[in-house]
């Protein structure tokens, strides 16, 4: 059961049929046995493919036949041996085993069979998550969401953004809202962050000028739908001397990057998802909140302007727009405090959504650099400016312009993987009825 | 006060003296305003340096002249003017002002000083931290642990290693420890990850190989040290089919590498701390658990085979031990139930420290995968396996061998910035006595 000196030579993705007779060493689980009595074949599965073995009783050791044999499901193996072309196996190629160590045995049955024959429920595949993720329909979507948020730092950095990390633990309210989960800090209260947002303003302060941060942030929402949880990843930039448009058009540009870098980068889990994702093209389509409004109207779900859009409105907007489009100026009586109002008609603001047919997947906005206006606002909303203290501090002393936007990682990644369970894009999702695993 | 259509054309870095001539919009801050009479010297501070504006009263508009007289230090404004080359100013140029605009108005007096002529006790720092920030000798720190982080993630990923975010909110204490901080989730209990060990371990189960998270961790630990912080970035490896040898080989080629990357692109960074820094040579030094003691000993330091190193033990250690190097072969006893014992030696573990002269930066160690080993070493530590379900049935279905560590980004920047308090190293420290800003 110890792995000793021994190691993999090759993954699977690593041999071809040139490599024929070369000696190899390869590690993996047990996806299939087939024991035709004087042959066995062996499919074995690493991170990238399967690897067939071949073991014909007249050309191995009797011990060592005997060994492939007894092989259960799922359990873990090294087997080296001598590459051999051959058309039919997967990649072009088998093995002709010289060994075979036994690296861990696989309890039988399975409480969830990872070979996608039969289909599970969600709860049963997120119980056995570890066993879910050996499909590679599961491990796909995993494998494109490292490479989106690969492709979203790349990106960022390239346009002079700096990395940092704003803490998780907080003393009050970030947005003076509710949702909160609240921790024992030693002998007080505190709060888990909902978003970074009042972190990522203070940071336009210091004159670092453009930030990033992509970290959990954490909800204490009751709804159960197909598009909440309580953890997700936020992707979030703030950046200084700019407005909303400029913002607009890094998010519009990000959106871009990352699918060209998950079209090149990700063939095979897209093929396995049976995905093609369109690079789209830029401007995003731009739809005032007004507009919109209409539009919703139009298809019969009735709304009245000045509230947020209802699911049921975001349903008709998605059957009307297709792709990435925004939604901009919004009431600025439904959008938080640090949202600016537009100057010209201070009932709209200089917020926007980017939505995706009927998901909203990124709000953003200018927001209030001035500290007189931002205290009126807190105020008006309700709230007590001076919970706010060390926030609106670093508004008097050279507090620059500054827009931004928060963008769901779990969100964008259903826009490409084409899912409809946010749960899907989760590893180990947390929502109302799960802790586990 | 708003930006309008008005936008920066160069930070102070894009300009040069060969620019005479040049029309140009800077923004950023009043730094610094001498005013002769009839010449007003204006420093304006971007993220990347000094702008020197030139007003004299004879070559501008009298109204431009009043305005920039009236301005006051660390207000943000933003000026419009030519480029002239100048020896005497920073970077080797000068703007004669044809317009500014005010953004915002700093209130007089300061805080604290951001021009670094005063020096401030680090709690008075951190209160005011965005004003900090705006010392070179501060966002330097922060410019350092940015590309340091970029450059953990390319080395991690060429090496295959695929991004993970495992849930920060968890049913039970990671490692059966104390430590935690207690969330109130919906009607039930949780709690604050305090590792990701045990889900990086569950991912070696699912066949994706090789899984890296940088994430921040959660300990309640009430220590008031210069190294200790309740909230931390952990950066965190697991691989399968290897080693602990192997994974100290990727972490020591990863500090040789972030080493390389943050001298060649943190120049200015590390300057401005006064540090430069040598490419340690690979492999480290590997000092044995009981060879570390006989030296901590030989310092006369009491200290009995099988105890954990106490904190004088370190401070022995690191005036013999110079930069980086191992410490291996723990006592299994005083190591966590997933460190794999020695097989030729059970006493002994494949655990390991890194450590950097007298300061622990990463522990790992190669895994326990079997799983009746693991169930023997939970009971062993006085824990309940019935409390590690989730994790421990992962280990029943095909668990490759795998090892691994955590790296702790925060006492990883100190070693690159030369720091002794962990505070400097984060923006906004979480500490047993402060949870704001």
């Amino acid at each position: 059961m110890l792995l000793g000196d021994l190691r993999r030579t090759h993954y699977s993705k690593d041999i071809e049929p040139e490599m024929d007779g070369d000696e190899v060493t390869v590690m993996g689980w047990v996806h299939e046995i087939r024991d035709l009595g004087g042959i066995i074949f062996v499919l074995l599965r690493d991170r990238d493919g399967l690897i067939q073995i071949t073991a014909p009783s007249k050309k191995i050791e009797k011990d060592l036949f005997k060994s492939i044999r007894k092989l259960k499901k799922e359990s873990v193996v090294a087997f080296g041996g001598t590459v051999q072309e051959s058309g039919k196996a997967p990649g072009g190629f088998e093995i002709i085993p010289s060994f075979l160590k036994v690296l861990n045995i696989s309890k039988q049955p399975l409480p969830l069979d990872p070979t996608e024959k039969v289909k599970a429920e969600i709860d049963t595949r997120l119980d056995a998550r570890f066993l879910d993720l050996r499909k590679p329909s599961v491990s796909a979507i995993f494998k494109i969401k490292s490479r989106m948020l690969h492709s979203v730092r790349v990106f960022l950095e390239e346009q002079g953004f700096l990395e940092i990390n704003t803490p998780k633990l907080v003393a009050s309210a970030t947005e003076g809202g509710t949702e909160l989960f609240p921790i024992t800090y030693f002998e007080r209260e505190a709060f888990l962050g909902q978003s970074p947002q009042l972190y990522k303003q203070i940071m336009m302060s210091t004159g670092l000028d453009r930030v990033y941060e992509i970290a959990p942030i954490f909800r204490a929402e009751e709804h159960d739908t197909l598009r909440h949880l309580n953890e997700v990843i936020s992707i979030d930039i703030e950046a200084s001397f700019v407005d909303h448009e400029d913002v607009m058009k890094i998010l519009e540009n990000l959106v871009v990057r990352v699918i060209e870098d998950v079209n090149e980068h990700c063939t095979d889990a897209l093929e396995t998802l049976g995905r093609t994702l369109e690079v789209p093209e830029t401007p995003f389509e731009r739809l005032e909140y007004d507009e919109a409004v209409e539009m919703v109207n139009s298809k019969g779900v009735p709304m009245k302007h000045g509230e947020d859009l209802p699911r049921a409105a975001e349903k008709a907007l998605g059957e009307i727009m297709d792709g990435y489009y925004f939604i901009t100026s919004w009431p600025t009586a439904i959008k938080p405090f640090y949202v600016m109002p537009d100057e010209d008609d201070p009932e709209r603001s200089h917020a926007f959504d980017l939505m995706y047919r009927d998901l909203e997947i990124s709000s953003g906005a200018m927001r209030v650099h001035q500290h007189d206006l931002l205290v009126e606002k807190i105020k008006r909303q309700g709230l007590n400016p001076d919970s706010f203290e060390s926030y609106l501090s670093a508004f008097e002393y050279g507090m620059p312009p500054h827009a931004g936007w928060g963008l769901g990682a779990e969100r964008f990644n259903m826009t490409l993987t084409g899912l409809k369970n946010i749960r899907e894009t989760v590893l180990f999702p947390r929502d109302r009825r799960r802790l586990t695993p």
